[in-house]
């Protein structure tokens, strides 16, 4: 296990372990590791020969006055988190090593897949993150990249750039990792006071409950706009949370729906402030009459 | 030698040809190729175990009112063209195979590098080119790329994407290829009557007298108004030419210069219509002291 900071190295290393005869699986993030990038270094090692996973906080995903300079750093901490979960190399370059001098190319997804649910706050966000995912499968060329679904929007956006530009690459996305009493694990929870921790956690419930709302049955009970009402309804008790969003659409596009149509998976996406925290979380819908009625007790 | 058109089976070739253990080459064209194209076929195949050629009039490249529909194709004469210069597949595969349904991701090279030249009045053409060139890197994935120095600021752009984006792959520049009588080669040539073709020598005329001047060694002959001024006279002597640019930049950057420096490139590149035809030309400008004095006779 070694930390690599340039992209020679890492290509040194690769031809070393013999890439071309062995499978080869990336996990990108911007560090602060926690369980859910675990999570995703473990199923990249369980279905690869080798495993980098980079650490890179990207300047060109913030916009002006969000938490560029201070995101939590801690590579060292990464470093040996990464190892126990059975990452190979960690990849931690510099922004001169990852954008050349004078560099001005952009890889964009357009439309509203990008435009919505964390496009509107954020314009140029995507354009950030899809740009330095090329840059970082150019420079490693993996068989497969994991993403999580916590960053849902993400995950669709990349997943299309792929489709679109033919990249040679399996994006795989994994489940959601919570804590314990269900806060969506997420590096900027640390940012968390006790009191709002505590009030977070209104992000999940009320996904939930309108989960338990959808398999109940209930005439109206695949409706959007109530579905959304109850999400609202429950992070509303909170004092300290200010909704930016609360959205269900759907599962692919991002494209509006009215109601959740049989096999037809709808997205159930929030972004909430607390102070200057932002928290988003998200929940996959799905209405399948016979499972629903018989599931619905579990939910 | 096959023709194919599926990106699957373009994959099952390479894989049969052992690929891994091989170089490839790639020469991406719109077709109906010329002398020029053939150059670079003849250069990838010296330099490559593999050469693959697209031919793939692309759509995105094209503003409103262009010529996309009447851009000339014919794919049987491509075939034996290529088959004779050493390509080892013509790839040749339709719209829809390489832009999937809701394709909405462009890759773009931003700033005056593709603003300036034919970025002025092509103003999506260059993302259009960066865009399927992105994609056919990433359904190849060759070890190399030909393009030619004819269309300069393409070539120049293309450079700039690759090196940003650290795209996996060399990109090789070949010179221009003209006729006996100094036009350009290009498949739009053939929409020239004959005496917009004769007329058309004034652009190859212009920029090498400009050249001359250069390398005379003249007092002020390295200004670049006085040489612009020398393409353009030459140019506006023929009653058919509609000069759409005549220019002179730094040659990597496209940046205003005002005099050509010593062991600084300069490019001096033109754009004229002839009736519906637009024609573009270029030439290096070098001012090397003592080289450009000892040369002067021979230019």
């Amino acid at each position: 296990m070694s930390l690599i900071k340039t992209i020679s190295d890492l290509h040194t290393w690769l031809a070393e372990q013999g890439r071309n005869s062995k499978t080869l699986g990336l996990v990108p993030t911007m560090g602060y590791l926690h369980e859910g990038h675990l999570s995703l270094i473990r199923r990249a090692k369980a279905e690869n020969d080798l495993v980098v996973i980079s650490v890179f906080v990207n300047p060109t995903q913030f916009g002006p006055g969000e938490d560029f300079e201070k995101y939590p750093r801690d590579i060292e901490r990464d470093y040996q988190l990464a190892s126990s979960a059975g990452a190979d190399i960690v990849f931690n370059p510099e922004v001169g090593e990852i954008y050349v001098p004078g560099a001005s190319t952009e890889v964009e997804v357009k439309g509203n897949i990008q435009k919505r649910l964390c496009g509107a706050s954020r314009p140029i966000h995507f354009k950030g993150v899809t740009t330095v995912v090329s840059i970082l499968f150019h420079i490693v060329q993996p068989d497969r990249a994991y993403f999580g679904q916590k960053d849902a929007q993400q995950a669709l956006i990349i997943r299309k750039m792929v489709r679109d530009l033919h990249m040679p690459v399996n994006v795989v996305v994994c489940p959601i990792v919570r804590e314990k009493d269900g806060l969506a694990m997420s590096s900027r929870n640390i940012y968390l006071s006790p009191e709002e921790r505590q009030q977070a956690l209104s992000l999940n419930r009320g996904l939930k409950k309108a989960q338990g709302y959808l398999a109940s049955g209930t005439e109206g009970c695949r409706t959007v706009e109530t579905l959304k009402r109850i999400v609202r309804e429950e992070i509303e008790k909170e004092p300290l949370a200010q909704i930016e969003y609360v959205e269900i659409m759907e599962a692919e596009t991002l494209e509006d729906i009215e109601a959740i149509e049989p096999f037809r998976s709808a997205l159930a996406a929030v972004a909430v402030r607390f102070g200057k925290t932002r928290l988003i979380d998200n929940t996959v819908l799905q209405w399948r009459e016979d499972y629903n009625a018989a599931h619905a007790a579990e939910i």
